[in-house]
């Protein structure tokens, strides 16, 4: 038969999203969506642009630019927009690391090693701690070769170009301090390390305040989460103004406009109502902790988390059981059959309704077992 | 200096999308969108969706899939959706063109080349006739070595692994019959034909109808142009579904949701009001033979076009100096300094009016040569 495929396309193995199932109505707590709507500001953004949809949008989404460099005190030549934040990071890719390896945890966002294979960039996988924390003093030259020689990967090793940390990590929610990212970007000024903020405004710590300070620095944000935008696809990158340019290339050489009229006018509304942001996340991170305290009433290990879900295990019941029954009573949770995970569920923090409506079924599935 | 940039992006030239100025106000007609605002159900499928910003988009795009393939008479399995047909167009080179060289016209879309870049795959570009046309029987076995040969490319010659043609041609205008893109692929079956129809609503004919007889066959549209929707990016491409799921593959790899809620909804609404279309589309074709009767009559040299724009060059004055003093009265046309069409303008079918003030514009510039 002839063959139209390339070598790599049959290879690669694509990332799997969180299940969309559209069977019944569920309680979906599985793929971290914002149980809150967006700020209302977001419709007004969106309607004043509904008149221009013939045109192209602006490719530098300087509207959006604009405002992400006022939140964050830095210059608009510091800021990327890009297509949801998973956009940037394959971005990054071909623009900072792909004459070398990549570093990241060994448990992580399940889409970096998928971003290594589409752009062909080998990677190196760095152990956790025992209790799923990340070891930043195990991210230096010495140690590299060490892991990589201890690892099944028997490809040869080549120089760590760069070094990818989600902050706080999924799918454990531990959240690393800003000593920390700062210590990990001192021992690897010649490295890139793109620090992978999606859930930071859950109770992490930032670290855009130290792009002025190291050019070796990338920070990336999404509105998907915090900003309850997942359905409209936005994120962004903050950095050094060659780091941002480099990314700007690999765009410019992709799609000219990857956001559309109504995208960059929507997250720009709702990154300007600061009151309705810092109320939905302060529901979130309360409602994380009553969570966090009714499972551990029912003898569940919580690690703790500063994002919004939370990552736990039972003492008598597998978490893929649990996921099973909990799919069947109508809530959906996200469960990972891998290696070190597998007996651990990832639930996403909704309304207190929803996370009454959790507890009250484990207490049911808990008292079958 | 410490250097965090791969060699790659240091390569690059990305691609420069017609100009967006915001100095003034302009009759844009540099970059091909429709002077004619989208169908009024735009809004109406956009409204639908604003109440669920918080959730993800379906990654599949069913909505749109579905509307896609009644349309075109395909089943649901050969379509894929992608965020403008450029990125469908960047897609296609990791799934089916980069283990050997992509041959395409040696004057076309100036995105192909930068795609290639940026996947490292290699390229060959065909000659033209000297009238602009695309010979279709160059594109055999026998004549790309011998091109490859003739041309300054002094990259080793490697397998053709595919071919990559706007019908019709940009920035030419010029249409390749249905016959002719029949036997391109009958001449070329080892090797995946890509039709790029972004302009095809215009005049020419689409090679959809081969679709279900050549499984070497991708035919990629666009909603920018016909659709009236270039500010929500929207494209899409049918095919045989091992070319769909190589495309969905790659996709997944990049980013699962490329397409937000408003875009899949507008543009659905977009694909269902097939009167408003109709309307739109026969008043951009008329335009366009008022505009080159005109042209003609100033002594223009107008190259026939199946497109929403004409391509055009005169015998007095130069197309670089034209380009320059329209831009000075308010009008933007397109100018392309590069071999063989560096006499030559690309100017957009706008509405009547914009037709009346550019000949008159173009008049009082050819009085003062």
């Amino acid at each position: 038969m002839i063959d139209y495929l390339t070598k790599l396309v049959k290879e690669i193995e694509p990332y799997v999203p969180g299940e969309q199932r559209a069977d019944r109505k569920y309680i979906k707590l599985n793929t971290n969506e914002n149980p809150f709507p967006p700020s209302p500001r977001v419709k007004e953004g969106i309607y004043t642009e509904l008149d221009r949809l013939r045109l192209y949008p602006d490719p530098e989404c300087n509207l959006l630019k604009s405002a992400v460099s006022k939140e964050y005190n830095v210059g608009m030549e510091n800021v990327f927009i890009g297509n949801g934040s998973d956009e940037i990071l394959a971005f990054a890719f071909p623009a900072f690391f792909n004459d070398g390896m990549v570093a990241f945890p060994n448990i992580t966002y399940s889409f970096y090693p998928v971003f290594a294979n589409l752009f062909q960039t080998k990677f190196l996988e760095m152990p956790l701690n025992d209790d799923f924390s990340i070891d930043v003093n195990s991210y230096s030259d010495e140690n590299y070769r060490r892991i990589h020689r201890k690892s099944e990967n028997k490809e040869e090793f080549q120089r760590i170009s760069g070094i990818l940390i989600s902050n706080p990590n999924a799918p454990t929610g531990i959240a690393l301090k800003l000593q920390d990212i700062e210590k990990l970007i001192q021992n690897n000024q010649d490295k890139l390390v793109l620090i992978d903020e999606a859930y930071i405004d859950f109770g992490g710590e930032t670290a855009v305040s130290l792009v002025k300070k190291y050019k070796n620095l990338l920070v990336v944000m999404t509105f998907s989460k915090s900003r309850s935008l997942a359905g409209l696809r936005v994120g962004f990158a903050i950095g050094d103004v060659e780091l941002i340019d480099a990314l700007n290339k690999i765009k410019n050489s992709f799609n000219s406009y990857t956001l559309d009229r109504l995208a960059i006018a929507g997250a720009t509304a709702a990154l300007l109502d600061k009151e309705y942001f810092a109320k939905t996340r302060h529901k979130i991170i309360s409602n994380r902790e009553k969570l966090t305290n009714e499972l551990i009433k029912l003898d569940f290990n919580v690690i703790p988390s500063q994002a919004n879900f939370i990552f736990v295990s039972h003492e008598r019941i597998k978490a893929g059981d649990l996921f099973q029954k909990l799919r069947e009573e109508g809530v959906l949770v996200r469960y990972f059959d891998k290696p070190l995970i597998d007996n651990y569920l990832r639930i996403t923090i909704g309304t207190v309704e929803d996370l009454h409506t959790l507890v009250q079924k484990i207490k049911e599935i808990i008292l079958n077992v």
